[in-house]
């Protein structure tokens, strides 16, 4: 038996610690040999391998980003792209693909599983922890306890001038990271994709803590909104993937804020480093499960279907059935948290 | 309304961010009042108290320790315990009484509520774990991350000379934290009190780490114990609770793996460093929802209940039933780890 | 004998360490009493103080800004400056002055003890490194610390998806930041304002990386500036300080590497996490130390001097000596460094 | 010309940062080919190789220990060491030595270099930072951060229990980690080898804090010792290297606090954390250029020399007076710490 592996999507602290829980135990366990393809779904499509056994994974635990390197390559959109993955797997006698990414690289391996007969088990993979099937994804804690660290640091240099902090995290379309980095960072405001915000009541918040001589930190998910009005970014070009940047909402919000409060105000954009590095120790615990169960799904023919974590179980659910939903943050949720406002 | 709140047994990272939850919703949103405890049950039982309202909790969520102090005084073991309890609480006006505590602080809570009358709820702290009734217990995962962090540094140092490192973590009865930290850590063994380990087997490991010439890490909780013969620990003393003193069994190890492979073997008993300091995202965000759900408790008058972590939800549950039965590492999740054993 | 304190200028890890080292020192070995000066020069200028004495400087060791809170006020500036500051100081019975601050606040302290017959002694703090009287000024470490742990994490990111990571630091007039961090995190290129840089020698970096399939770091001071042409910044906005925002040279650059170089390129701007939170063990050691030695020079009557550091000891110079000139990185250095750079 | 470099006695982080200096430097700018000897001075002796170029150093400036191993063996102690050494020189066509390592390594290479015509150049190593030609040794400041940390750390659990934490720190002969760290960390007693401590003292600081409701913290040095009577030592055998085990002051001390002064009193033994693992910024920063000069001397043919830092210079100095004398802390700078006991 041999088994392809692939890591698809934007990288995530923790994707190493996947590959080597599934070498580890394909390797001793099941003596099973693999196959790393290179770049995500390039990697089979274009026939692109590295060597993936033991001494491969030795010390990469630690290690931040894949060591299969990724893409966000789709065969599905690629002239032949079935027929071409088909023929590499063949050639290299690859019996079962596990593809470790977020909704668009789980996307393409629950097709093939289900339509083309290519045997895939999926293990999800998203920083922003916005998929419903699993109580969590890895990388989230890592980017959150990064998120939560840069928080504390800007609360000294807000108190000592008196000024307001706004700090853009990580999250397009669902606000886990600002919801617990801005809880754990003691923020006096939260803004999330999910719930368009208030300005009115931002700036309430910001000046509710300057009369007690306390300066607001503001935590902002990229992709949060306001409600009413236009928020126009200061930057409105396409990125490579064609998406329309986002970055702006931070210092769109640090503007609004000082010309509405009279207080000044300052913007920290985070960006990537949330999503290098080392993993916290949850996501390499999570992580190395992950692809523990991942190869044991391979081993007893478990196609089609994806690892997640249900409390402190790792289970299996249908790939499909997982990337139907995005996660969102529950209204009720963010109301409880809402107490720490202001 | 005016509710007490305690903190007893050992420090552990989220204490104060407990407090601070029950503090800040119970204010605005209840309109209560609070009476801190200090140091644990003595507090009610002395009638020594602090001032507990939202200025004394602010900036207290980054913060290791409690700012309501600490012991491990029972009030069930004092003469008249009960009766100077109900009198101080009746003469700070303290309708209800939150216990935020491990086994020991909550069992008397339990009893206060269900068989003396008095209006308790709890929120569990353990730094080990080891609570059947939730999922995690706050302090466990800054203690995990503190312990893998040192793990990761140990590492350089055994290859640059060939030894064997012996790492001592906490856990006296169950092995939580030398579970998660050791496979976060890549460590080659891990022995935990809940599975006797052989003495050849680790040998074993460890020699067949040499072979491929890297240098093996062990990662034994405390209170781990040899299969077969005798461990003679180098300090039989009783500590200032009566406790025989367990430490020595990190030591014991690397002798006897010296003796016994030739291998250089040095020991790291991590200590004191894993309880303290700063709490990791995770925990403060677990501790700060903890508080949250206990003073809702309060304010529904379901007393003698703790609240626990189910998956991402906090539910409650009978403190009685929580405090029953210890939570040790299930013989298969100890299995599953072990592939990376050797 | 009764001293005042101030702190002016933008924040710094290890203000609170010069503070309570002043009066620790001053307290127990000289029996002084002292005065805290709110907000830099505008605590004198306004008469706001606030209470300085030992419970006062009690754990603050580990906190970053400063509880005396700054501001950028220049009494020479203001109406009536120095009358007034002499009224408060007779008023507050403050017989000599200890001023922490970079070039402007000491520029003022100067000033006032040479010319007015106010005795002052000062502290350097420039989180930039870029005074030439001293070998290193605290907060500069924990500065290079974060951004080196930042780097750290991108070239994670950067090699996953073989990508440019462009990081600005900070660093308007002088790179020590960029070049520490730069060297300390294995960046590719560093990029300083002392010396303009050529946008094809970049590229020319930049690619000599990819042709051995390595992504490159380009870690450049917010100050650094091209050697021809133009570089047009999206903001040219002004500042509350009346200086036009520098912010912009990180993305420029990676927009300017995009397109000669066709690799995708990205932006991270470090910003106030820098120069936020707990310091550094070293920058609590110097700060520390700068705190005793100052309160030594009042003690002794050494006014118009400011502490220092030459090699391990802490020296005395004129305070104006010290801000004449700009510390600028050394070409021969940045040459020396150049050996890392593609 | 070619080159070999070793790397001798307890490892340190920033070992890999020198190689890599020495490297890149001497392979880019002045065309030398280096060969990599395994394990200190066992490889000359043996001829035990590593190959070392520039694609063996990529990626190990972040990584603490050494890719060439190391070990305490003595050619000169070694039966026809010296001839070995030459022989196998000769047989690699190696022409200079680089040696880098503490007293002992660079001891052999002044012999070597001064009296047997083997042109060696040293860098300093030691932990410790006790060598008097240099202000600093790299891996110093790591294990000063490591330390401080431990100590923030280990406040709270002090605090929160009222107990006395007696945290042992390396340093034989020297106390610089436990100066360092202690200040850093806002210890209330310093003990340091040079200095040999008063019981009484220390009880009295101990007791100090207490009535003031603060809980102490003591930073020894494992090399510490009492002014009168006998320190007992629970452990007064070899370790494998004939030293007797020191290991004990700590636990004896907190036994003595306990004792003397009623207070419960704990102890955490630092160990091998604080020399394994990355390095800090200013470590990577020193190693590294510590590393580019020591290639330049080579190139210079400026043999029997040792590189080392004065202010913020690399300058170099013969071997031979460098290791002549122990850089003990001196009193002074102890006194003027000793204003924060008690």
């Amino acid at each position: 038996m041999r088994v392809g592996v692939l890591t698809g999507g934007g990288d995530c602290p923790g994707l190493n610690a996947v590959i080597r829980g599934i070498v580890r135990k394909g390797t001793q366990e099941y003596g099973y040999e693999f196959t790393g393809y290179r770049d995500g779904w390039r990697g089979p499509l274009d026939g692109v391998t590295v060597p993936l056994d033991i001494p491969a994974v030795r010390g990469i635990l630690p290690r931040g980003g894949t060591i299969l390197g990724s893409s966000r390559t789709n065969p599905l959109k690629e002239e032949d792209g079935i027929r071409r993955i088909k023929e590499n797997l063949a050639k290299h006698e690859v019996d079962a693909l596990i593809a470790i990414g977020g909704e668009d690289t789980l996307g393409v391996a629950a097709r093939l599983s289900g339509e083309y007969g290519i045997p895939c088990v999926g293990v999800p993979k998203t920083i922003d922890n916005d998929l419903s099937a699993t109580d969590y994804t890895f990388g989230f804690d890592t980017a959150v306890n990064i998120a939560t660290e840069a928080i504390d640091r800007l609360h000294t240099t807000a108190e000592s001038h008196m000024r307001v902090l706004v700090v853009e995290v990580m999250g397009r379309h669902a606000g886990w990271i600002a919801l617990h980095s801005g809880l754990a960072g003691g923020a006096n405001a939260i803004l999330i994709p999910e719930q368009r915000f208030d300005l009115d009541q931002v700036c309430a918040w910001v000046e509710s803590r300057f009369k007690i001589r306390y300066a607001p930190i503001v935590v902002v998910a990229e992709g949060a909104m306001p409600k009413d009005g236009e928020m126009v970014l200061k930057d409105g070009s396409l990125d490579s993937f064609g998406h329309v940047r986002l970055s702006g909402v931070g210092e769109w919000l640090a503007k609004q804020i000082e010309s509405r409060t009279g207080q000044e105000a300052r913007t920290t954009v985070l960006g990537h480093v949330q999503r290098g590095g080392t993993p916290s120790a949850f996501d390499r615990w999570l992580a190395t499960r992950f692809g523990l169960h991942a190869i044991d799904a391979v081993h007893e023919g478990d196609f089609g279907k994806m690892v997640a974590l249900r409390g402190t179980d790792i289970v299996r659910v249908p790939i499909a059935e997982a990337t139907a939903k995005l996660k969102t943050v529950d209204p009720k949720l963010y109301e409880e948290i809402g107490v720490f406002f202001g």
